[in-house]
This record gives C-alpha cells, sequence and structure tokens, in this order.
C-alpha cells in the first residue's frame, strides 16, 4: 500500500473528546503519522499484532505520546480499520466509479480490487487477516471491520444490480450469488499467491470473473467496453 | 469436529526420539489426550494461541508432563496441524472415494467439504486461520500447513481429472483453474458465514459448484448420478 500521508481521513475518525490539548495543526500531523506507522504494523502483523510500545519505539515518541492520540490500544484498532477503509475506497471503489455504469464498472471494481489485492500480497490485507483474527471475538474492533466489509459488500452488490438494469446481465440474476463468487476468487487469490506461492493465482481471479459474468451476460452486455480498465492501468 | 480419540495418527506424528521414557500403552494415551484438547484449543484461537501452560491446567498436568511428549510448542503444533489433516481425511476425503469415479466423487468431495467447513463454523477451521497466521512466518509450522494444503489441493485436482477422463467434464478443461474457483467458494463462505453471520452462505457455495461445473460438463456427465452424497448423509 502507498505510503501517502492521510489527510481529510484522518480528521474524520479522531475519536471525540480527545486531542483538544494539542494545537490542532501538530496534533493532526502527529496523528496521522501514528497511523501511518500503526496501519504498516497491522498489515504486516494482524490488527492484534498491534502495540503500542513498538509503535512507539517506531516513530520515537514515548507511549504517552501515543496515548494522547488515541486513548487506547482498541481506539488505535479501529483508526487503523477505518483509514485502511478510505484508502481502499480512494484505490478502488472511487476510480471505478469514473467508468460507464453497468457491466464496465462491475469489471473496473473486481480488477482494481484484485489489483489491490496483488499490491497487499506483499504485506498483508487487513481485511482478510481481520475477518480470522477477530471472527468470534465480539467487541468494537469486530464490529468496526464487520461494516467496513459490508459497506464495501453492498457497494458490489449496488454495481452488479446496475449491470442487470443496464440490461448487462440477465434480469434474474441472483445478486448476492455473484457477489459469493467474485468474493470468492478475491480470497482464494489471497490464499494461493500469499500463502501457497502459487504462480499465475492473478490471471485465474480473472479468469474466475469471466466466468462467473458468462453464466449471466446479454448480447447488450457483450457488446459493452470490456477491458478499458486492465488497458488504462497498464499505460500507467 | 468429533471428539473421538486418536489412534493410528497419533504413532503416525510421534516425534522421532521421543517418548521412550514412558511406557507405551499408557504414554500414547496421554499423548493422545494432549493432542485432542491441543486441537480444541488451536481451532479456537488459532495455532499461535496454542498455549503450553493454559494446556497443561485443562488437562490436569504439570507443564514439564506436556514437554515430556511435545518436547517444544512447535512440535506440537505441527502434530496438531498433522492429526487436523488426518481427521479432514477421515470426514472428507476417504468417504468420497466410494462414489463412482467422475463427477459423483467430485461432487462428493465438495459436498463433504462444505459439511467439513460448516461443521468447524462454530470452532474454526485450522487450514483457514492458519493460511492467515503462517502466511509470512517461514519455519516448520507452515512448512507443515502448506503440505497438508497441497495435499488436499492436490486430491482435488485428481478427482477433477479423473471427471474429465471419464467424460462427464469437457476434455479442454483447465484443472487448476476449477480447483481455485472451487477452494474460493469453501473461503468465501467461511468469511460469510463465521465472520459476516449472512445467512444462506452453505446454499450459495453449492449454488457456486454447480455453476463451476455447468461451464464443462458434458451430456454423459449430466447424466451422471447427482444428489447421491447430500441424500446418504442426510439420512444419517
Amino acid at each position: 500500500m502507498a505510503s501517502r500521508p492521510a489527510t481529510v481521513t484522518v480528521e474524520a475518525v479522531r475519536p471525540r473528546g480527545r486531542g483538544a490539548a494539542v494545537p490542532l495543526q501538530k496534533g493532526a500531523q502527529t496523528r496521522a503519522l501514528i497511523l501511518e506507522a500503526a496501519l504498516a504494523q497491522a498489515s504486516r502483523a494482524g490488527l492484534e499484532g498491534l502495540s503500542i510500545g513498538t509503535l512507539a519505539d517506531v516513530i520515537g515518541m514515548s507511549k504517552s505520546g501515543v496515548f494522547a492520540h488515541f486513548g487506547s490500544r482498541e481506539e488505535l484498532q479501529i483508526a487503523v480499520v477505518a483509514e485502511y477503509h478510505a484508502r481502499f475506497e480512494q484505490e478502488v471503489f472511487f476510480p471505478a466509479l469514473r467508468e460507464p455504469r453497468g457491466l464496465p464498472r462491475l469489471r473496473a471494481l473486481f480488477e482494481r480490487w484484485v489489483r489491490q489485492v496483488s499490491v497487499e500480497l506483499e504485506s498483508g490485507c487487513i481485511y482478510i487477516s481481520g475477518a480470522v483474527e477477530f471472527d468470534d471475538r465480539p467487541g468494537p474492533v469486530r464490529d468496526a471491520l464487520v461494516s467496513m466489509v459490508k459497506a464495501w459488500h453492498a457497494a458490489l452488490a449496488k454495481a452488479i444490480g446496475i449491470a442487470r438494469d443496464e440490461g448487462h446481465l440477465a434480469f434474474d440474476i441472483d445478486v448476492e450469488q455473484i457477489l459469493f463468487e467474485l468474493h470468492g476468487l478475491i480470497l482464494s487469490l489471497h490464499h494461493d499467491d500469499r500463502f501457497m506461492r502459487i504462480p499465475g493465482a492473478l490471471q485465474r481471479a480473472r479468469n474466475g470473473f469471466e466466468r462467473v459474468i458468462a453464466s449471466s451476460i446479454t448480447p447488450l452486455g457483450q457488446q459493452a467496453p470490456q477491458a478499458v480498465p486492465a488497458v488504462r492501468r497498464k499505460a500507467r
């Protein structure tokens, strides 16, 4: 994941009632710095691997300095989830919205998702590791993760529904079924590439997408632009 | 997962050069008891959540008593992986081999796999959580996990190849692609049911299987028995 400074997003997840003691400008910068380091640590070691002590060492702050910005480890974990989600939206969701409604947009969403996971194969995806870490640990961190994943699934379901409404996919498709299968391709990509180190998983995820779509595509859908996002991204 | 005593399997993973000091019969029983408790703990808390201290408390032994059977936590983790694999084979793989070669056997493998994951939804699947825990931690535990998953994938690939050779699936199928997609359905099932608590994931996994197969099935494959394993298992 690119290490660019967090701006609006950081403010959006600022815990209420905290940070009033530090001057706003400097405080926001320090907070962004901590969050950046926390995101990197959580990507490698998981959200449960986050340690305020280690984090303080990495950025050269005292532990109490970190606690001045995030009142608890749990608060920091939730801020990391929110920050990760904001970046995921920036990289995957918003750019795909520029594509025409219907299959081109759905294809762009999937292609960007695949590319995002493949970028994260070096570090690890917080959504995927978080789902395993927190699957049976109730609490606010789990709630934050679930609500972010739900938001992403809802966005995908909406895109699949639009592809149907535009006449690119058959009118009687099962939107949730297609979503389930597309998500499976992403999980399989993450598993085979990151854990098993099997080559070719990226292409298999793409082939899988085409096969899922093939069973519901209409003649109109077949005429929709095919490979716009992939080509465009190669040229970057 | 059913808590039946481990027999042959336990002996098979007995660490070389250990356990000679304890009488064989009693030693094997104690070892099986420790392994049983360790498997339950790892299913809940992950392989990295295994603690010899907690384990000793649970079975009412001293820590040194546990160490007499498993020389290190790592040795115990590897034994848990091997034991899990042996049980998985007993529940999923061997019974499916009784089905006729081709699509009936492949369908039985997938159906039993789905059912195994759904049984484990309460406790957690060591393969799936282990893949996330150990994806970037080299060492013998990771090696053991990878080699077990590889063995299972090879068995599935073989079953898909047989379905092709029997003329149930098209001669030009991409075996690894089909395997990739089927595995994705299982991962999606685990994710949606255990983490997201979305109802209907079990049926979606089954629908997904039928869709993956539908794109390669031959007329001969369509005549092959369809729902034998599902029906048979319901009657048990």
